[in-house]
């Protein structure tokens, strides 16, 4: 099989009026990105377009409720209204690989630019190592013609912050956009990095409304932290109970 | 060499009445799979028609009774009767890397439907981590209208069970499955996992043998899970009495 | 995406007057051969002529000063005088794995043959483990026929040394480079390995300056030697305040 | 660059009247392989005939005795008498990755067949973890055929030895020779695996000479392994003075 195999489940046009924007909301610390995509895709309703597949994912089919297993996926939707198109990758894993990482982001970004898409935002958590009463966003741009803009939205920009830089298909996706003359808005929520935390996804969630130009309710933010709390919980218990061994071999 | 090279070794021709059945059992926790699917070989005097070599099996001869080397593998069998033909996949190792599971199990999917398979079982244990005085047979499929006739074989569904999904191929081959449009069950015996373990081996081969419509005599199973704890004690003794360089380099 | 992306940001004559010579500074112990190499850009005031990307840095984008991200890179600076062209090669990374050591270092020969290079030069440090007083340089060639030419510029050999080799590119390209017929030199400072040490790099740039027959003045070094510990401080303790978990996935 | 490069830096004619035999040493258990290829190569006076350069070697140059250095690599002698060819296959690793043992293995066995071999030796120690007065030579064959030979050779067969099977080269490039109808014979030297043991080597080397029915003077065999115990010695002593991280970069 081919390393990355992306399937287009649904016709995905790109708008003319006004060239798509894409969020990226894989997981990561604090779950931030992912909480603040599936509450856009779940508010918006937004159409699921495309799936993709990858060696770079765990080995293993995930249970979904009703007994039916499916590959570990990250999926691509579409959201389409009178100021344009939104398209929202969100999945189940990032990459086991460091190689992976950069094959994974590049086939995003390739799809972006198939698609037309003019800005990729990508969402994170900025593990700050303890709770943040009032977390902050920081910003951090692939072009600095764009700071103005993400500053009027909220964020704020440290110097040379993150210091370690930005991993994953947060950072990545942004520089390769670069190649791509598209431009690129990482979103980080402060966060103690422990949980699946609401509060940062909240605070990265009023940037992000600000910058696309739509109101998003932050109702139930809140109760989808919870759930997603709860799923992870229950992931780590049942592996907890098995040693690294069985894990490679439950087939 | 390329990573997975298949052999044919027989005519593995395709029965036209009825389309085949595809059962895996490679190795996994408790030996579940394995030891029912051997034991199936045995039982039903099953031809070999195929071997898989990979570079993601560990890089090492096995040595049989006779002194006479050969590399690691996985086997493919074949069975016949009136009801239509059975291929049996067994062997010695899944994968030693995370994209190797997903390249072995693809490479046994495009076999599948080179061979016409309309079915796909994948056996396995599923760890508990106690002794379990009568296993249930866990089942999960992956097509949603599939859950009846698995329930009527005696295995059961649990809601998102297993939570941690299931690792390797008996996982990733119903996934691909899917993609086919081949219809795949995966049956886990409830087991402690620490040792080959003929009770949920039966449990399985019960709900097995109801599905695929062919009564199997379990009278030497358990005799059988002896053999194969005797061999699994005798490679760990080897290795553990030479560090992990050495381990390295018998050679 | 291929595994190494080269893309030449200026256009890069070779002179025909004189064959080029490149000079690899590339990220080591005690930061020797990077510390000389920047401090070459910066006095010659070298111009960038191309960056190479790679599957084989870590996955991740770096922040500057300003908030702008850029993709993990390494870079070849130019400088043209009457003496002849010097291509100096700099980065962020070596590599994460083997193989990408491997492949980076035969991609930078392969510009090297490319770009008429004649002889490169490897700097990197020789780490004893204690603070070194007055660092000697030890010499290694990839032809016998250029000691003597080592030895007067002030670079020792030792029999033999270092026992280990020569890890990562420092080694790896000159090895490369005898396979195409460029001449290969590499010089490596004594240092205790702990710090970014400006004395090491002092005495490298003292033999380099002899035998790249310029002068080069060494009055900034330790400055510039602060600065990078400072970076690579605030690097080191970003990344300490997060777990590995969160490091994998900051995105 | 590829994965495997292999250069003939001579002419190597096969000889027509008799079909050459392959012998494999390269670094394993107790250096035993190695340290009687090498000595073969000596007392026979072979002459270089190939190298072999990998991604799959450790990404470091090798420094010899004039400070000049080298690639790793693996290198192939041949030695023709009036009773045939022998090809001898020596070198300074086996691999860094599992897979790099099958591309390697599989790599070397196609070079045999280019080269017309008729039969396989390979040469290893079989570490049992406590010194052994008088080592037995241990036999291995990819086809039972062969075992005869080998007894009368004076190596003994035990039933499913090595249990933990062949790991390296010496199992998988026999297992190879089987597809291409190679004759393959492994020849395990006891050892207690902690040093270079002369003892297990001269005990493999009676057993070869046999076989190959060529004499072959043991007199300087303690003496070539106390050499090469001294260079392992040096090599680990200058590893073992760095940090794990220094070593990733001595560049």
């Amino acid at each position: 099989m081919k390393d990355i195999i992306t399937v287009f489940v649904q016709d995905c046009p790109t708008n003319d009026k006004q060239a798509p924007v894409l969020i990226e909301g894989l997981p990561g610390i604090g779950h931030v990105g992912k909480l603040v995509a599936e509450h856009l895709i779940h508010e918006l309703q937004a159409t699921k377009v495309a799936e993709v597949f990858s060696t770079y994912f765990p080995p293993q089919a995930l249970v979904e409720e009703n007994g039916v297993a499916r590959l570990c996926n990250n999926e691509l939707y579409r959201y389409e209204d009178e100021h344009g198109t939104l398209l929202i990758l969100v999945g189940d894993f990032q990459s086991t690989t460091n190689e992976g990482h950069y094959h994974l982001s590049h086939e995003y970004v390739r799809m972006a630019v198939e698609l037309g898409v003019r800005r990729i935002y990508t969402l994170g958590g900025y593990g700050v190592g303890n709770f943040v009463e009032e977390p902050r966003v920081i910003g951090v741009v692939n072009d600095a013609a764009l700071c103005e803009t993400v500053k009027e939205a909220g964020a704020v920009f440290e110097v040379s912050e993150p210091g370690a830089g930005i991993i994953g298909a947060a950072g990545l996706m942004i520089g390769f956009a670069k190649m791509h003359n598209i431009e690129g808005i990482c979103l980080m929520g402060e966060t103690s990095g422990y949980l699946v935390d609401p509060k940062a996804a909240t605070a990265v969630l009023h940037a992000l409304s600000h910058l696309i130009q739509r109101p998003i309710d932050v109702d139930h933010l809140t109760k989808r932290a919870e759930e997603m709390e709860a799923e992870i919980a229950q992931f780590l218990e049942t592996n907890s109970t098995k040693s690294d061994d069985e894990l490679t071999y439950i087939g």
